[in-house]
């Protein structure tokens, strides 16, 4: 038995085992992608980000306890540290984070590194998310810390993006909210038993209204228009406002609301068509993303090493400026 | 005249409108920088970065003042907002951050949005330093939120890597920082006067070991190779123990120092040789990403736009895995 009819049997075992194979970018990893592909598309994504110290972590866990005790959901939860891009080890180890949830079969946890650069992580984070979908988990939830352009590369993937923030924060969490804001589709003020909530509350708010605008933008960059979930799309999908839901994660207070919000908005994108426009976008994002990883493996391959290497010479002494360097080199990897 | 040769006379109000054009990343942009290439390579990058609320902007300010006051040298500033990658609109704008250093022609303050993705940020930011390295500033300091993946890709531009954090910044501020921690050059305690000062430090020094494995590693993405600032790297560079300096910015206590910490490693790099691998990597990863997306831009041209639609279609109807649809679109690309 290969190991995707394992996983499509639910062996949990064989689950594990392709996790590691699919971080590793493995030849048996792309292999078993490809036979799951098509047990694909039935998992509601749900993306979990937000400042640091806002408690995302164990507000996962209380909403991946509250799916099992509500609606008998299986769970994934994969745990996007971005720990250590260099060493690979994940800070939050799994072990910590199981110990609430252990002994459940239907809830899985994977902790995962920002390890490689330049949209890898993304694309590695997307892969997991297929062999969960595939394994027949009914929600995946992908947990990123932080706000920054990788994050919302990540949240990107999801059906449902859920914002949690705390009061307390510290003085610039404000400037961090503004990109993540226009990708909110639900809103969590967790550690609602602290001072300052109503503020952080009303600053939520306000900062929900500002990043809402109107008018219609496409990303570029190098010539190269980017399909993404924009504001316009969420227009396209009619009118949703974003909830803003206050959670206690330490006690689970306001977590079943949390969850039925979430539940709202999935029923809501597929009333509306926003699920199937989501999901082609998802979809369209991969396959650029592929292509560029595919089109610099073959162009390598065709170079020499020393034209490489000559070529950078030329750039570290200034004979070149990089972007000359690069058409010599295209140039020579075209012949 | 050209706008080249403006800046390398010293006129800020050309300086103003390249720095745009390069943003935009337009076509005189681009000729502009082949000009400017040759004449880079003597400004110290100075990188700042850390938890969110650790007052790096007020810190940042402080030092520009300091490099004027203690050594007459010009200084660039650039500040990467992760505020907002869909609008494109800086939260902290550039008005509000000139009121400090208004009226120093030899102090310039570029604020930048996280704008467009996978990996142009970091290739934009590269960009604008070689100008103003080229416009002859001493000192060019780049400033990043947050501690995420894209903020490594920034940081890894600089010759020196100032890690600042606060006492008091919530709780899961410890996992942000492992990674960061493996590329800080100098660390700073900043808000020095609050309660907790010690606590922190003695954080960052355990991070700080913790986060300097000893083996050799490379990162790996689809088979590809980067070449980074790895620990590794600063294992070859000699012995620098970075630093831990306390710090107020609000009144500039212990900002002399810090920059006599900053001069010390560029130092010390010159010294080891470090200076000039750090360098070569730089333009290592600018030519490499330079490479990937001029291959994408002319794989699109190559490519039909139905070509590409059915293919995403076959996708979306999992008729197809995205790797899958990449191949087939590359064989036809290649036709």
């Amino acid at each position: 038995m290969t190991l995707s009819q394992a996983i499509l049997n639910g062996e949990r075992l064989a689950l594990a085992r392709l996790l590691t194979q699919v971080e590793n970018d493995t030849p048996q990893g792309r292999a078993a992608l490809i036979e799951l592909f098509p047990h694909t598309g039935k998992a509601h994504l749900v993306g979990v980000t937000g400042s640091p110290g806002a408690g995302k972590s164990s507000l996962v866990n209380q909403l991946a306890l509250q799916y099992r005790k509500s609606q008998e959901k299986r769970v994934a939860i994969i745990a996007v540290d971005p720990s250590s891009p260099f060493t690979g080890g994940a800070v939050l180890g799994d072990r910590v984070r199981m110990r609430d949830l252990f002994g459940d079969p239907n809830i899985f946890i994977r902790s995962m590194a920002s390890r490689g650069s330049l949209g890898g992580l993304a694309q590695t984070t997307a892969n997991l998310v297929q062999v969960f979908d595939a394994a027949g988990f009914d929600v995946v939830i992908v947990e990123t810390v932080g706000a920054g352009q990788s994050e919302v590369d990540i949240v990107r993937l999801a059906h449902t993006t859920v914002v949690v923030e705390a009061p307390g924060l510290g003085d610039d969490i404000q400037a961090l909210k503004a990109g993540i804001m226009e990708i909110a589709d639900v809103l969590v003020v967790n550690k609602a038993d602290r001072p300052g909530v109503e503020n952080t509350e009303k600053a939520l708010k306000s900062m929900l209204e500002l990043s809402r605008p109107t008018t219609k933008r496409t990303l570029k960059h190098h010539g190269t228009e980017m399909t993404v979930f924009a504001p316009q799309e969420k227009a396209e999908d009619g009118v949703w406002t974003p909830p803003i839901q206050r959670t206690i994660a330490f006690d689970g207070t306001g977590v079943p609301e949390l969850l039925e919000a979430i539940e709202r908005h999935a029923d809501y994108l597929r009333q509306s068509g926003g699920w199937q426009r989501r999901e082609r976008a998802r979809l369209d994002v991969e396959l650029q993303t592929l292509i560029r990883a595919e089109l610099l493996t073959r162009f390598r391959e065709a170079l020499s090493a020393q034209a490489y290497e000559k070529a950078l010479e030329d750039v570290v002494e200034r004979k070149m400026s990089p972007w000359q360097a690069a058409q010599t080199l295209l140039k020579e990897g075209a012949r």
